[in-house]
């Protein structure tokens, strides 16, 4: 077995020979297109804020680069979740369905609802929802009562299944949609990792009743801060709209609001930037796929370590390059992780698993052998979409 | 007494007599200074998103104008108000007094909590709290428990008083605090449209255990969406912060988050804009008292309404420029509101009492006399600064 440090000096020669010397980030965005030109056009019309014409253009833009009859901009992809969970009819006390291994905003989302998160497997496939493991653990702890499918632990309603696609990689979309149809469960998909990726030739996060996405400054594209709500129900898209808006009744001057709202509309601002921003996307995306291949290269001749690859039928953005040790120990990661950035090139371990943290420690949950190994495996490397280009 | 249509078309005289025939806005921002040029800063340092210099000097500059010892910028006045609540130590159950005359967003944050606000009267003096109404119906209305103010009928404890200074008034804050003091209630101040504006020479929103700020499109400075919270205490600041960037523990690459957090950290994007407009707050304040005495002036003229003046020690920001009809009267005020807006003025009436919206209808309240009055009376007129500079 080759030892810890040698390892982790072939990692670091790999990551050279494909970014060259200098320091990198983990995931840097690149404004190379007409963001100052928008952003002087968003301040010369005054309308910087709430209202104003990039949101709608940014909008429009989301549709239909993603395919999804309807985008709503809000403010971040937390804001996204948020209000998807409530539109998927998520109410205190219900349990939503999603994975262990996932940014905490997922389950965030959730307890804002009032509602926990009840934890899955993921698949190595896929870094995600494991469909067919999920699928047998309903079959044994849950009955369907008047439509409803009751959790027989805790007799609670598990009203919505939110799968993540972790890193870009698309989910088992098949199998979750057919668990959502059978188990009467409402699908909606977190893709704030993998715009620009598909599944089967149709884009991540269009074939749950929502889909959210994220603009955070480390996406493939960034708003600054902002989310997106993807649906193609019209009436989703117009209450995801008042509910984002204060809930505000249209009236030329009276302030009447119908329903407790919130205030997540995207500015027109941070619309601005990602109107520039959406224009490069499959630019971006090229140059990400070009570093993949890079990589893969780079990594064929390290013993020990694995670059992770799309799964099959899928197109994934490759939002962050991914290795997965051969064998889970989480002192080679470790040693790994340290070697690497103090080589400069920011690398990060996935997530702590949502059950090890301390607000959702008591979550109900499944097996979670999969997302175990996988958290102890795998290390995210630079992965800006610049260090692929040519 | 004078009829309707005399007056509407006397205020449409008055106003135009100030700012001129040209279509004019309620509150339109002005940007004179460097915000394409730190927007442009801010693009080019990549830094765009939660992590960025502008946040820091944002919040630097706004503790040093507000003289607050701490700011914590995030992405909207709602979101400051919603986490300023629960450092106040609101929880599920609890009741927060807060005016029945306001925007939503602070009936909404108490919502956020899962608490209810228990909606308060104001005085024609300050168009905030009446704190001397308030004591003696908390006297009659409350008693002291384990050091916590129970209300009498529904038997919840009133943890906080949430008083807004509406139109950038300052409401009676040695009232306020004494009320706080005495009936072991925390004051949080929304000072969302009051920046700039002192009560005895102290800024607003520093009297509290905290206070909230909006720096919404509409604000007297605009981030494009954008908010802070004002605090003295050190502790409170640093939970602020760590409640809004996800509850993450800092290191150097593990994501672990020790309870649930929240997205709300202003992006260094929207706080660029911030630190332009900042610099020209003291003008646009000196512009925006300009444009009270030019209305003064012209409206000294007009029988049976009366501009509004700042309570007596208070230098007031004058956010929105307030009119008040001699005599409640809807019929009237809808008829003055018709006419201006046709006219090219816009204006608008008090926001709709909040215990008249539906999901607070039955929320407990005490008598709104005053607070019912001014909604039938009260016009907001164009306000922008722009329309006082010289």
């Amino acid at each position: 077995m080759i030892d810890h440090t040698t390892l982790a000096k072939e990692v670091v020669k790999a990551i050279r020979s494909v970014v060259g010397t200098k320091s990198v980030g983990l995931h840097e965005p690149t404004f190379s297109g007409n963001e100052i030109l928008y952003l002087k056009e968003c301040i010369d019309s005054t309308f910087v804020s709430s209202v104003g014409k990039f949101v709608d253009r940014f909008e429009d833009e989301l549709a239909q680069f993603t395919g999804a009859k309807y985008a709503v901009a809000v403010v971040n992809g937390t804001a996204a979740l948020h209000i998807a969970l409530k539109l998927a009819g998520v109410e205190a006390g219900d349990e939503v369905l999603t994975p262990a291994l996932t940014f905490v905003a997922t389950s965030n989302a959730v307890a804002y609802c009032n509602a926990t998160p009840h934890f899955v497997d993921i698949e190595m496939r896929t870094l995600g929802v494991d469909a067919i493991k999920l699928r047998s653990y309903l079959n044994s702890h849950t009955e369907q009562r008047s439509g409803k499918c009751i959790n027989l632990v805790t007799g609670k309603v598990i009203r919505a299944l939110l799968p993540m696609h972790a890193f870009g990689h698309p989910v088992d979309l098949e199998g979750v949609l057919s668990i959502a149809k059978d188990f009467n469960i409402v699908l909606v998909e977190d893709a704030a990792e993998s715009l620009g990726s598909y599944y089967h030739g149709k884009h991540t996060g269009t074939f749950g009743r929502m889909g959210t996405l994220s603009f955070n400054g480390n996406k493939t594209i960034t708003t600054g801060g902002g989310g997106a709500i993807l649906t193609n129900d019209a009436e989703i898209a117009r209450y995801a709209k008042h509910l984002t808006t204060t809930a505000k009744i249209p009236h030329a001057w009276e302030f009447r609001h119908d329903e407790v709202g919130y205030n997540y509309r995207l500015p027109n601002l941070n619309a601005a930037l990602g109107c520039a921003q959406i224009e490069h996307l499959n630019e971006k995306l090229t140059q990400k796929k070009a570093l993949f291949n890079l990589y893969q290269t780079a990594f064929s001749k390290v013993e020990g370590i694995k670059l992770f690859k799309e799964p099959p039928r899928c197109s994934s953005n490759y939002w962050l390059q991914t290795l997965i040790l051969d064998s889970p120990n989480i002192e080679i990661r470790d040693v790994i992780l340290k070697v690497t950035n103090e080589a400069g090139f920011m690398t990060r371990p996935a997530w702590v698993l949502m059950d090890d943290l301390k607000p959702f420690k008591n979550c109900p949950k499944m097996d979670l052998t999969t997302a175990t190994c996988v958290s102890r495996s795998l290390i995210n490397i630079p992965s800006s979409s610049k260090l692929g280009s040519t």
